[in-house]
């Protein structure tokens, strides 16, 4: 059909290149539609509180592996990998649907263990599994989930609101389910060449746990809710740190400034980057997949959570004419560049 | 993992079976969940109108054949698949999201003609896409979409909601998008067979679009919205009259009687069938992909509604101990069964 056209190579635009390209076009008609594509939720107005949308993808191949991802974890991450979107939201998310294509070499056991995860995440994050839809695939399992929530219109929080001065902050560590997943790889070559070597993960639970069973941050929300904070710009960390902080300073055509120093990295992350030969901030800029929260507050705000534990300070919002920059450990300052996974590169 | 485990052959519990082994133990918590897995969408209440959610899942080589499905009917018919079941709510459709996994196969200029089908039948219908995801897929095209709507409490239809001597109604004809399917079908082995013979498609639009290019029957609820008739029970008809007719039964717990010499069959559809030396009526009963809306009606409210040309009276609701039988144009009695397109039987 398109023998004798232009062609363009999809790789070329990228994830968020080819949603511009396709989406940018779009104009909402309907009344009730308060933000459509382009933040980590839609926004819908339904009368009441306002409804938060928001889905995604796994693609057996590209998104996960099942030579290391055990059906239950697969199932638990499709739920949280969208609930961190309505999270990002600062939405409270109520209901997911599933749809599941699945080819005939799974037997029904190996269904339900991917069900037992889905049922896991939904009983543990208080959302109901409200719809759904499965069918035979000849191209092996693909997993689509869309998340619901709501929000009161005062609460939500955009990509473009960050201010001039603004603190950016992130929640948990970063890098961690980056370099679980070079773990994991590392030992299914290991194991391709030699079946009989057992995988050696010993000691390395917590890494592998973010790449297989990242947790979606609820309570983040509720910590920033309790101490009367509403952050001027939020999103959830899917494609590494780089790639957000860029979205959030372009949708509010803003600058930043991160610090190396400041980026939260735990031990075990560091460690073992180091052994794959990785610079473990470059894991934390542009690895992804750790779902943690990054958001800005009002300098005003710095006082209330500046004790919370699990929540690192790395940088402020610029001027945009400032740029986008990153000072490292010894003092330079580097234009960030987001490096993050990309889904046309893998 | 399974190796040491009892296994079940999916295809041993079928596509309704599966989602009722896989939900049927799920209890909604959310009190804002009015509706979980069970009904054509989810009803769930935000504090003004009821949201409907509905999603639906489209994968190459199941749902649809690249090598007769013009890629912006694929995308225009995955609009309406889901649009429809809003419908079948009694519903307004508003918004859509859209995922999709492209193989690398595709230039950009495909998945733009993709995209124009999404947005012809988006503009057609006046609702918006608000959301969605683009990957790589490693393994055919894959299309999910999950559709949102919204309605007052006291004008959502459900299955269940069926009575003894409800008229059984049925907008437009059918079983012409199963004999669309077997013209295509036909048509590709002589193609594969001698590339140099054109397809024979002549004077077969009308089959050949309502296989390709579906149109969900908005029009069929506002009109019954304008005749002032709320349909005491309602389903689109995406598995076959005859598996759609068994849902409302069995959720309403009643028997029926449809009559065969009422089933509404286009002049194109059945001498197509004829041809084929298929049975007009069972391509009616069993061949699914209509998107036609099935729906009860009071027996009052027949007088409102009798002159539409484009509803038909196929029957009526009965007490469930009569069963679900067809009448036969000969006047015999045969008990209904789904042989409705079974997504693990194709």
């Amino acid at each position: 059909m398109f023998e004798n056209q232009e062609k363009t190579n999809i790789e070329s635009l990228g994830e968020f290149g080819l949603i511009d390209h396709l989406t940018g076009q779009f104009e909402p008609k309907q009344k009730s539609t308060e933000k459509g594509v382009g933040d980590d939720a839609a926004v819908i107005d339904f009368g009441g509180k306002k409804a938060l949308v928001s889905t995604d993808m796994l693609l057996e191949g590209i998104h996960f592996d099942l030579a290391y991802t055990p059906l239950k974890h697969l199932g638990y991450k499709a739920i949280q990998v969208n609930l961190s979107d309505i999270y990002a939201m600062n939405g409270i998310a109520t209901q997911v649907t599933v749809s599941i294509g699945i080819s005939s070499k799974f037997p029904l056991e190996a269904i339900e263990e991917l069900y037992k995860g889905i049922y896991l995440a939904c009983e543990k994050y208080g959302v109901d599994l409200v719809g759904g839809d499965t069918s035979s695939s000849r191209q092996g399992l693909v997993i689509s989930v869309t998340a619901l929530g709501y929000a009161d219109e005062k609460d939500i929080v955009y990509r473009n609101g960050a201010e001039d001065g603004d603190i950016i902050c992130v929640s948990g560590d970063l890098g961690g389910a980056y370099v679980g997943l070079q773990l994991l790889e590392r030992e299914k070559l290991v194991y391709l060449e030699n079946p009989n070597i057992q995988p050696d993960l010993e000691g390395k639970d917590y890494i592998v746990e973010r790449q297989l069973k990242p947790e979606a941050r609820k309570d983040v929300i509720q910590l920033l809710k309790e101490a009367g904070i509403k952050p001027t710009s939020m999103i959830d960390i899917s494609d590494g740190l780089a790639s957000e902080i860029l979205h959030i300073c372009s949708q509010s055509n803003k600058g930043c400034k991160l610090y190396e120093d400041k980026i939260p990295i735990d031990p075990m992350t560091y460690d073992t980057a180091r052994q794959f030969n990785l610079d473990p901030t470059i894991c934390a800029l542009s690895g992804g997949e750790d779902y943690e929260l990054l958001f800005t507050i009002k300098q005003l705000d710095y006082e209330k959570i500046k004790n919370y534990p699990d929540i690192s300070f790395i940088g402020y919002i610029t001027e945009p004419s400032a740029g986008k920059n990153l000072i490292t450990k010894s003092g330079a300052m580097h234009e960030l560049k987001a490096q993050g996974w990309n889904a046309f590169n893998s």
